[in-house]
């Protein structure tokens, strides 16, 4: 048959010879240490633990490759970022591919390659997977679904039922540069190299956390939608509000400079690798501490605090300016910047 | 804003408000009684078992529904028939898709009611899940990764370790009928009315089979490569061979009649609803009289035997026809038929 052997065919997502030598040479090595042998329909694997945390996403960013990061890395942060914002250790993985018939095969092994990366970073295994061809023009290159499996660790699980007014609202880091860098790296626009997506593994800073003995109110991880977003959803499921101060809101120059310039709000921009934190007041300075010392971290802050809900009002956040009133913050309605994970 | 309102817009896939309106109106009322509430980025479950048992799945099926079945129904099975496959009772399903913009919110309920009905079937809970959508031409309407826990019941655990010269092969019904289906209704041929997709949850079977303390020495659902994709992976991970009678596959008639007219052999289609059983001489009879007693598994019959393997061919698997000597049934190589699952 003659074909270009270094791209996808469609016989690859057959599950037969093409299927498995493509697993054999193409992904399987760039696992090495973290991928289990694939021999049965599905994995069996040791547990000691009362409780499973669990976690799925697809991924269907576009371009597959941006500055800092790739499709793979960020589904491996992603799924493990899940896993840490209920301060469970992410210790199972498993990944499916859909590939666009005609993806170059140096594409995947690339993709495979930040897994594995990041995979062998966490201790994580991966257990299981798939891969599924499409016909050209009926996919986009490759959309990666990623699930884990965590293991809960730490004192108490922080979660929204956790929200109490005064509580501290802290962020591990600078705001929305994945979300500029996937807008400017789609549209082509050359605005700063000094900007690349924060896209990292949050569960070595959770892990810290806890070492500490920091009391973890809350964690949310502040991807699609953004700060606005997840404070919303906070506020849905907790029945509390949030009083946020805009400019304690950390943001690289050269990304509040891009925001300006293209209109866009800060607080609707994706992170993936920056998580809100919730604390007692006692813990904002240690807790701080611990965030800054570790690299991707250096900008943590308090950006506001759990406040009382006005019951005329209903569970909100406001946002507060330098001068003049609180705004109310919505949740991100229409879609900005669609795809961008 | 000016839009047709019955179909999927970008906007639903940006983690915001759109999308918690499409999960709450359009999907999670199909999954009464097995969805769980959604308010944090992982779900924490109780679990009660020494061992997991993980498998994943993506479905880019096409037509997203045929004869007897949808992509919907399809996901539920195939993944749980990989837990099944080892033995697991299936218990936690995470369901996540990938959606075309444009997509008729009509078919995403479908196939949500769908996932649904086998879930309730199984008493699976879903217990995360993610929605993302690309635009239209990224995509193919609607594919969906799920991705299941299970936990291990019965004796001893079947798998291709277990396998031994001696033992009696099995299938648990008649072959090829979803992957038949899928190409013609892919195709648009109408053939007969009488041709369904098998697809059907094999946990219960597996399980009734474990009540009557049959020894389950390996189980292989028949998917993406058919019967001989199934028994070359086996023969290769277990290092022993089968042999197979020909005469003796169980086919529906107008199967047969479909695979002779367009010549495609039976053994390399997919099935969705049946599955390999190998068990000792004495646990045939058993074994195919609980079998035949359940919906689906009527023909279920001994189709050949575990065979010591041929030093100089290595492990391999021969079918034998009415007369000639065995010929040799290698994986599926080029694919006849993309996305079938």
């Amino acid at each position: 048959m003659n074909q270009d052997n270094s791209r996808i065919i469609l016989a690859h997502g057959n599950g037969g010879k093409l299927q498995a030598d493509l697993l054999a040479n193409w992904i399987f090595p760039e696992w090495g240490g973290v991928v289990l042998p694939a021999d049965r329909d599905s994995q069996i694997m040791p547990w000691s633990s009362s409780q499973l945390v669990m976690s799925t996403d697809s991924f269907v960013v576009d371009p597959l490759f941006f500055p800092g990061g790739d499709i793979g890395h960020l589904a491996v942060c992603g799924t493990t970022n899940d896993l840490a914002m209920s301060g469970a250790e992410p210790r199972f993985l498993m990944c499916s591919f859909i590939l666009e018939e005609g993806l170059p095969l140096n594409d995947l092994r690339r993709v495979a390659r930040s897994i594995g990366q990041v995979a062998r970073e966490l201790k994580l295994q991966i257990v299981g997977g798939d891969l599924k061809v499409v016909e050209r023009g009926k996919g986009d290159g490759m959309f990666i679904n990623t699930s884990g499996v965590g293991c809960l660790r730490g004192g108490k699980t922080p979660g929204p039922e956790r929200l109490r007014p005064g509580q501290r609202v802290l962020v591990s880091g600078d705001l929305g540069r994945h979300g500029l860098v996937v807008l400017l790296s789609r549209e082509g626009i050359q605005f700063t190299s000094e900007l690349q997506s924060d896209c990292a593994p949050l569960w070595p800073a959770v892990r810290a956390l806890q070492d500490a003995a920091i009391d973890l109110k809350c964690l949310r991880d502040l991807t699609r939608g953004g700060l606005a977003t997840a404070l919303h959803e906070l506020a849905q499921s907790s029945g509390q509000s949030f009083l946020i101060h805009e400019n304690h809101l950390p943001l690289l120059e050269p990304a509040r400079g891009a925001c300006e310039v293209l209109g866009i709000e800060a607080v609707y921009l994706a992170s993936e690798g920056t998580m809100l934190v919730v604390v007692d007041e006692e813990d904002v300075a240690p807790t701080l501490e611990i965030l800054r010392a570790r690299s991707g971290h250096q900008l943590a802050c308090e950006i506001g605090q759990v406040v009382s809900t006005n019951p005329d009002l209903g569970p909100e956040t406001r946002l507060q300016a330098e001068w003049g009133a609180p705004r109310r913050l919505g949740p991100l309605l229409y879609e900005a910047l669609p795809r961008i994970c």
